[in-house]
């Protein structure tokens, strides 16, 4: 009898070890998402695609998820993040480039004139960047990248950007990747600048974040084999180059895809177009008080094109103000 | 008592799964590779890198290998397999194409003759290859890879191209992969080629296959979104171009590498030079019976510069010949 209740007293712990670990079990994967349609539909698209004795069952090497970054898995107003970094490396820079002060469009990043710097156009911008992201070894580069984010704040919400990730989209990526999902990430934005922070914010490693190139070329410096960030643009992410980068990169049509704007529309009809259980997803900005509310008009992160496919093809459009019990994680992650 | 011994009875059994699953149990993990300095040097860089309490221990995100594929994993004499797949793809449509019984490069192919097909040098090649490698959607292209693969047979061997892979190197990438590491081929070849058979073959997904490419169009045809083949080189994945690729795929250094050829010089020197442990080999045809014997002056896996950096960079240098028991596998894998 001793003996009997000891080894009661022994499973009992083990057994609520299980229960903690057993994926079936009632603790609900989303918690930021209210309920509703939205959380309906994910949840149902991977119970279908993941249970094995489901009509829609996709085999684990097979379900591969892609998320656009900007405006889908953190913000991207006032301005992309990226750009942000690229106008204060100009102002650090500032003293080695003495003739900068004179000459556009440095001359308005370092004025802060920024519809000085917009009024150059996209050409202005290109400059910006190549004169903060080129010229310098890939090493070097992430260097940078790691200590600007380490202390660089957002202007509205004064916090780091990588605590202004959305909290809602994070429980996503998590409960795909423990759903057996190879999630990855295809941004617009330069990949180098992505990757330095893409596995301690995301828990996305490097290697599954795809984005906008420019050229490197391989050098040996002083005995030492370097990869040289040249100023030449290599590959640009968005619009049709994301189901090219897709297929180049993974090789496999994805099943989800999560966007936010017209330049994830390719994106989304390339991985919802094919056979089988297929999930489009669409993060629409209409929460003017906790983030921002903008869509067919916007200048950046315009979305028109892809709202209407969306009715028409069956993607969830998840409305941000009513679909997410919060949008940002209550502390850094 | 008796209850006592029914529970020794069903211990007994247990104990002897387990015992097969665990990885300290001693199984040779390598058994193609005959006892000598090779298979040490693999042995020993694996436990120091996966031993917890190794002074070299390499977390499981960065334990990041990168393999060639002709003369690595398989074969590249009398010419590189895909070679062979394009000159049977050019006479499957001749018909289709009745001047090329009158036009090089294409005629020189269509009879045979070798030697013509030579004289007309990487621009005939590149002919023969756009010819046979463009003009087609993705999906098309595959399905032409898996009917030519599921057919062909090697004319020395007489045997099926994917039965020619090298049973050592099957048996190193999987004690890589249950030891933790990320597997990658990073080829020369044609990665849409390539990706079409890695995962049934080498166990290699194809998101973990890194290759060279031609351009691809996304465009929508008939309502259906669909990937062009363009007839226009977009990327080379040789000597320089592969830490340019591991960089741009990966994002991360690998800590091991392994080549055969003067054109995985630059990805081994990239691999083997960042500080921590690291892994360089290289396989040298040596064994001109069961397989080839070529080197410094060979056309094809020319193995020239990268031997003699190998002696100073203590790259370990198989002997085919005196490290393999068996080159080829029993039967298909």
């Amino acid at each position: 009898m001793r003996s009997a209740m000891k080894r009661a007293a022994m499973t009992i712990p083990l057994l609520a070890v299980a229960s903690a670990f057993d994926p079936r079990a009632a603790v609900d994967p989303l918690p930021s998402w209210n309920e509703g349609p939205s959380k309906r539909a994910i949840l149902r698209f991977v119970d279908g695609v993941t249970a094995p004795d489901s009509p829609q069952f996709v085999p684990p090497e097979e379900r591969i998820a892609v998320f656009d970054n900007d405006g889908t898995l953190w913000p991207e107003k006032p301005i992309y993040f990226q750009l942000v970094f690229a106008l204060d490396r100009i102002k650090a820079l500032a003293k080695e480039h003495p003739g900068w002060a004179r000459r556009q469009p440095f001359k308005a990043v370092l004025e802060g004139d920024m519809k000085a710097l917009a009024a150059g156009g996209p050409r202005a911008i290109t400059e910006v960047v190549m004169a903060t992201h080129a010229g310098m070894t890939t090493d070097q580069f992430r260097e940078r990248v790691e200590r600007w984010i380490a202390t660089a704040r957002h202007p509205r919400f004064d916090r780091p950007y990588t605590e202004l990730v959305y909290q809602p989209m994070l429980e996503l990526i998590d409960y795909l990747a423990a759903s057996g999902f190879k999630v990855y990430i295809v941004s617009g934005g330069g990949v180098e600048f992505l990757r330095v922070w893409s596995e301690r914010v995301y828990r996305v490693p490097p290697e599954r974040v795809i984005g906008s190139t420019i050229e490197t070329r391989f050098e040996v410096r002083g005995g030492e084999p370097v990869l040289m960030r040249l100023a030449k643009a290599d590959f640009v992410d968005d619009g049709k180059g994301k189901p090219v980068a897709i297929n180049q990169f993974i090789g496999r049509r994805p099943i989800a895809a999560f966007g936010n704007s017209d330049g994830d529309l390719e994106m989304l009809e390339w991985t919802t177009s094919a056979s089988g259980a297929r999930f489009g997803l669409i993060v629409h900005h209409t929460d003017g008080e906790r983030e921002w509310k903008y869509d067919r008009t916007s200048h950046i992160g315009k979305l028109d094109e892809a709202l209407d496919q969306a009715a028409r093809r069956g993607w969830t459009v998840v409305d941000m103000k009513r679909d997410w019990g919060r949008v940002y994680p209550a502390g850094g992650r």
